[in-house]
């Protein structure tokens, strides 16, 4: 059997189960774009998988960014006067301002107000606020909390640090038989959100777990790093090793109900890009496929310009448009196993593609050779399946002129690919189909 | 006059009349892949055109296939306990199994109904089912007429014979001012079938008869053979001819009411598939053109990768899809006279773009020509074809650069090949446009 | 700033204005092929811009063509048996065959009848009707007119004069930085017709004042002249010189209320082609936008195939699609200042990319450039345009890569290219963008 190929049938039935309950572990931790946060994450992924933790210390320069100061917070409130805590962060993380500076203040509520971070139009929801590159302090809840604080002083507390420490990102390494790389990409740098973080962290780690059981012809680098920064800071380090990359795919949100959506690479026609599509064509009716843009997640760093790496993009909602997205709506119960699952299995069949797609040769091209008398010609009468195979065969033989590629065959068929490799591989075996190399001997 | 040109509208009247009658002349003959049915319906053919015979022996190797026994039959029939015939071969030859093994044997009603086929979902109809390649015997009848048999034992004789003997196709070829070829195909091995088959046989041998009161730029080569393996043989035996196959057409089931289905050749942008294209766009609004299939008539073979040959696939109704395809429903009724004249006027009009096509240059290219004081310029006013006529010769006149061919200019001007070609003839005859090598002189 | 760059903003609050009076000026000249009204009408041109005139004398070959005959008209009426004149040019020069021959006759009505043109459809409008070409009298009129004429003698006078003379053209022409010419063209033939005449030529002329105020890098030639023939005339006479031709326009009919109409050159996708498509799908959702055919206006000359000039052609409504075309109802009453206005706005836009369109190399290739530390990030929060210019600056850089101008990427990103030009301008100064030769230093 040729690496790779077959196995997709062979995922576990409780793969769902087995994403979600890693995404919940993860879910509680206060993450950030640098922090213990991170390295608490990685740590749980790596009682899955071998990462690779690189520390990377504030100041360095990546390109034309540089390393911000480390960011750690151990708690943060808002006390009113009678000593009642009216905002905790023991409550949900997302009640901080993402890399806050600390804070230890009384002031009127009016003044408080101003560091408050609230959303008018969905007041039961607290909005996620980062602000990583001004320094400022704040606090963010509920719009009908805060509009349920009387007049009066507060305090308010932000028990955390900004100093000089290191950024942090994890990788996980499959070598195959081919030096050749599929990147897998997704961010560590979301607090508690489940869809929009931490479905993709415990997504890829199952992943990984997969393909280290089986022998794949392609290597695969599996990258968990603090969005934007961290994706710049991997590329500033790995700059010579990104020619190896041949496909990628930056993953997030892909848990939820909604899309799935799949943004092509820059390049538009990368085989990533060809594969995802058929394979949404064929499991995903709903499915909606964009073309690049430069706004969006990892993909914006290693789609620059100066890279261009074949790497797409794959949510499930896309970011921004589901009420939920960066708010308190993202928690667990908004991500599902069974919405996991399909995931899961969408990015198995694509990289089922990668592996095995390739050029055959037909060595009987003159007039359809005989199938009947090879016993390779099913009987057609009410099976649906064996008609389909049939025409898979007849394709694949049509076809297998050195130009097109299965993957070529089955866009042309209009079957899906797994369909057209097994009708390749029955062919392969009667010797009606080749490899190139063979049929020029 | 060129060759070919202005002949359509020279098609006699009563076309569709003549074709309606030797299909039914054709009909009652039961054929197959080999024996004395093709012989005979290709004896039919040949008292209005001239047919070269081949026979070719059981046994011979044609690539990958062998050609197989012949199969002959002299009469079958079922019989009860009473000596009634429930099943009559001479009521119609589809009650037989095509390629039956003879038979004669008396067996119970449970033990005979293994070798009855029917069609439950359309109980009036026998259906038509062969047996090539495998060895069996067996009845088709209506399922209403299974039905109603009661138990007891039957008689069932076969009387056929399947021996070495010959397979046999026939061809008949107008040679034209140039080498270059048109081959038009239809198969000759279903027995009483009027759609698929006769009316292509008999359309092809009307269409013969045309062309040869013609004077062709093109020659045209008519192939009456049986189904796959008949191509198979032809191809096999005219290897080395086919490179001057320049354009081509399977066609069968022509003399519906539905369609027309043109599907593409292999190459999906030959002339031929262009012109009939371009011939359906204008004269056969509800035609559906589909791209090319590696299933279907003998194009599988002419467009096997290792020929690829410009051939593509006529059809009214598209075989599998109307309910009377390869059943008894099948026969004169379903095919009349008006819908043969229509596809024979495709073919013609197709036929007029092979061979009239042709790249011209405007020989006063700057500026429009003054063709009011040539009196090229029709008064416009209320008359539609005046005004076409006078674009015509703007568009041939815009586009006679040496870039676009007749047929070019007739897709870009929307107008039909006929309207544009006129135009350029009378622009011709002003010198206003002269073939390529007269412009270099 | 760069030449012709960010103008558009300062188009005039009353240009519609400006340029109805002017069209309302030219309206009742009676205008043809040849003669004085040409003359006067670039008289009225040559009071706002400098007109270069240029006379080429009757007999004169130009191509397959010979300038013929000038002609010119005093007056012209039909008088009845009371001597009341029931038709007279001085109510409308539309009344007059254009390019009458001279008559004075008298002659019953059923003869006179043969010499007056009516459009039955529509009763009460006058056609304009010419015969430059074939040697004829004649007088326009409404068919409820002509219906009511009772039975008698008429006198038909009609003052003309039909001589060796010359054929007039005017040009004014904008040196720009480079020889690069935009050709902007409207015809001066056309008697007393609002729309389509009168409104390009006023429109043309107030462009060009604008355009004079401008430092442009391209050059402009403005060509008014007579249809066909003249620009048939301009193209003999200046043949070396349409090599100069980057982009051009044939514009008629621009001050109606329908539309707007774009026929693209017969290159199809010359940068004319894109930047008006571009315009016009960002500021005129309602436009059509056709591909080239060889009818229509002076374009039909520019884009013949010995010359194959870059040269589109726009109207508001298209000719022969609205009923007021080519009848008295083309007056002052179916043009406005607005439509006028809008009509005019496009065209700067276009200009504008002409103009400024270009290949700028992004000099932070590797990553996103960190925007924010430069202040170039916008807030985003609810500003709409600052989600918009932020987006442009990503897509600008993203596709800096030296293989897309400006145009490529508004169109890609779907923005306005005021919009990508507006955020490359930005970028450029913080020498984020820099242009291509200097990337190569």
């Amino acid at each position: 059997m040729r690496p790779g190929q077959g196995h997709a049938a062979g995922v576990r039935e409780d793969v769902g189960r087995c994403i979600y309950e890693l995404a919940a572990e993860l879910y509680p931790i206060c993450r950030s774009i640098t922090g213990n946060g991170v390295r608490r994450s990685l740590g749980i992924l790596g009682r899955h998988i071998d990462i690779e933790t690189t520390e990377v210390p504030s100041g360095t320069q990546v390109f034309d960014w540089t390393i911000p100061r480390e960011w750690n917070i151990a708690g943060a409130y808002i006390e009113n006067e009678r000593g009642e805590r009216v905002v905790d962060f023991r409550e949900s993380n997302l009640h901080v301002l993402n890399y806050s500076t600390p804070v230890r203040a009384v002031l009127p509520l009016e003044e408080l107000k101003e560091h408050i971070y609230t959303i008018p139009e969905q007041p039961d929801l607290v909005p996620y606020r980062t602000s990583y590159y001004a320094e400022r302090w704040g606090f963010c809840m509920s719009h009908r909390a805060l509009q349920a604080l009387p007049q009066g002083d507060y305090t308010a507390v932000i028990d955390s640090t900004l100093e000089d420490g290191s950024l942090t990102y994890g990788e996980h390494v499959i070598a195959g038989a081919s030096e050749d790389e599929v990147l897998l990409s997704a961010h560590v740098c979301h607090p508690s959100l489940a869809n929009d973080n931490c479905s993709g962290l415990a997504l890829l780690t199952v992943l990984a777990q997969e393909l280290g059981r089986r022998a794949t012809r392609l290597s695969y680098r599996f990258i968990f790093a603090p969005g934007t920064i961290g994706a710049i800071t991997w590329l500033a380090r790995n700059e010579a090793r990104t020619e190896r990359i041949k496909h990628g795919l930056v993953l997030s949100c892909v848990g939820d109900a909604g899309g799935p959506t799949y943004k092509r690479s820059r390049r538009g026609d990368a085989l990533i890009d060809r594969a995802m599509a058929h394979v949404l064509k064929h499991a995903a009716p709903s499915a909606v496929i964009e073309d690049f843009s430069p706004y969006g997640y990892d993909e914006r760093q290693y789609c620059s310009p100066g890279f261009n790496l074949p790497v797409g993009s794959f949510q499930r909602s896309k970011y921004g448009t589901f009420p939920e997205y960066h708010t308190s709506g993202d928690n667990l119960d908004l991500i599902a196993p069974e919405h996991l699952a399909h995931s899961y299995r969408l990015f198995l069949a694509a990289i089922d593609i990668l592996e095995n797609d390739r050029v055959l040769i037909n060595t009987s091209p003159k007039c359809e050779p005989a199938l009947g008398k090879r016993g390779l010609y099913g009987t057609i009468g009410n099976d649906k399946g064996a008609a389909e195979r049939n025409m898979a065969m007849l394709w694949v033989l049509n076809l297998g002129d050195g130009q097109h590629s299965l993957l070529d065959i089955a866009e042309r068929a209009g079957l899906p690919f797994a369909t057209i490799d097994a009708a390749a591989a029955r062919l392969e075996e009667a010797r009606l189909l080749v490899a190139p190399d063979v049929a020029r001997d």
